[in-house]
């Protein structure tokens, strides 16, 4: 699969540089900051980048291998959580509302739940699923519809957002899920269960154990399976599969990503695996306290902004990073410059 | 000395540890934030911790030693920055807008220029230095009456501010201030030069090696002193000091501190080698990219919220840690228990 890429003038990344360079500051002294504003020019292609107008969009799926006791919390949890991000009590709720991004549940196969009362700041939404899943050890997490299915699903809830979204934030609720980002992540890095899996809400000992043996089938039962669209069907997760065709409609519309922790990373890799182009669009918030974060970040070259061992999902740990950002934007364009500030610049 | 701190009743500690462990997520999860909630609750003896009212002071303040050739930027570019800082286009001025957190600069010794025009987000006033100041390599940084006047200056700026300030953070502007800085750690922390000096602004080559030596000089100067008043007052900076003495002032009206990067990390190891109990009112934002700050924040045990690679000084790191702060109030206070949201806990 190869995404409709734009194309980019490498004149707005260099006049970007070049901007950086004279601002009342010693050149890198701003660290990562510079580079974010730097790839927001880049993408936006713009000399003016803006990160005022965030949005976030949070996939939810029910998953058949947390019967098998792979999470701290039983599989009803997952569309109980769906309710509590609609009603505004969770971590993500609460921090889109803190941060003016407007916040955009898509279900794309929880369990069944009422559906939530309309809120001013939350947009509910539920896409009747399709296809079927599996368990990823004893089957393949979806067919091919339930695979489609998803990513499609992703894509639309990108092509729904407001006109002018600047920065997208993607997250995820599925009690489970770091199950199959692991077993993705192991299968596209060539590592081993146990390099890859950790606690995830908390799972230790014999529970953590099990779901090492889980993940070894389900790399097992995949064993010389590369391609990255076949990997993620098999090990799946349908909010997975819909946050990959997010990450590839948000970059053909030149919308930057910032990518959250463990379980979006995993489909961050499978994107560039399809195609590597969707790399460019994408800024890692956080770094996870989930061990196996750090592999995906490595293979990827990622230096996340945040640092602060979150491990919670639903885009919370990008939205923590998302002031970052902001931060980035208000000090390329608002700051003076040596000449502006009458500051003599080094000798260089 | 002994700063007259408040006593606490460990209740709100406890209290805070309790309602992390009832909100909708596994008890951990949100990493850091978690941490920084319990400690604003603690040092605010509250329920319900605030972070809404910040306030930033930047100290700023000439040195000698900058005729020495320790930094990238000449001397003259102290007070062509504090005039940048209050007019609004320096990094600290644009974060503070952006954050809405009203700026004061206080300038306790940098040289002359005039006063800047007033600004309805930027306050800013000169305290008329007094005593002697030195280089640090052949005679000592201050005499008591520089120390003692730039002590009080930073306790006084602390008394001005806004009443309800319950975030003060603490930034610094004086061209070779990374000097005095890395000589003070080294001497506290018994380091060598060469452990503690780093670039600063952007040395390289012969100058680094040439301020590595003017630290070693000042190090053999002050062998066998270990008196952090004594230490601050040879190895100097006032601007130092008045932080030193902003962090004293606010620990005792139970005012939260955010650190900033190398500079004022070196007033805190300052401020906690004079008094211990001063650590428990510091939260430090952000790792600097200057490599002594590592071994300063292992002596302090801290783990910064950001690690973006800044090292610009002005309070522009801890600046960037502040949403990450306020994130941490909103999650505290606005997240569902498991009860409210009637979702199952974890089997503890």
């Amino acid at each position: 699969m190869r995404w409709t890429l734009p194309n980019r003038d490498s004149a707005y990344r260099l006049s970007a540089l070049e901007r950086q360079s004279i601002l009342t500051k010693p050149t890198g002294a701003l660290g990562a900051l510079e580079d974010v504003a730097v790839w927001l020019a880049d993408i936006q292609q713009t000399e003016t980048p803006l990160a005022n107008s965030p949005a976030v969009i949070v996939f939810a799926s029910d998953h058949p291998v947390s019967e098998l006791g792979v999470s701290a919390y039983p599989r009803e949890v997952t569309p109980m959580m769906v309710l509590n991000l609609a009603v505004g009590g969770a971590a993500a709720s609460v921090l889109s509302r803190l941060h003016s991004a407007p916040l955009h549940i898509v279900d794309v196969g929880a369990e069944p739940y009422p559906a939530p009362a309309a809120n001013e700041h939350v947009h509910w939404s539920r896409v009747n699923p399709r296809g079927v899943v599996g368990n990823l050890r004893d089957s393949d997490a979806m067919d091919s519809t339930a695979l489609e299915h998803s990513l499609k699903a992703g894509a639309d809830a990108v092509d729904a957002l407001p006109k002018g979204t600047n920065v997208l934030i993607l997250g995820e609720m599925g009690i489970g899920n770091t199950t199959p980002a692991s077993a993705i992540a192991a299968r596209l890095l060539q590592c081993s269960a146990d390099e890859m899996v950790g606690p995830g809400t908390g799972v230790s000992g014999e529970a953590l154990q099990a779901k090492c043996e889980i993940v070894a089938s389900a790399l097992a039962r995949t064993e010389g399976n590369s391609d990255p669209f076949e990997v993620m069907r098999r090990l799946g997760g349908r909010e997975i599969a819909a946050i990959v065709g997010a990450m590839g409609r948000a970059a053909e519309q030149g919308i930057a990503i910032l990518v959250d922790g463990f379980i979006v990373s995993s489909a961050a890799l499978v994107a560039v695996k399809m195609d590597e182009r969707v790399r460019d669009y994408l800024w890692f918030g956080h770094r996870s306290a989930e061990p196996g974060h750090a592999r995906i970040l490595e293979a990827l070259d990622a230096s996340p902004l945040v640092d602060a061992g979150l491990r919670l999902g639903e885009g919370s740990g990008a939205l923590t990073s998302l002031p970052l950002v902001q931060a980035a934007v208000a000090l390329h364009n608002e700051m003076a410059t040596f000449e502006q500030a009458s500051v003599p610049n080094r000798e260089s």
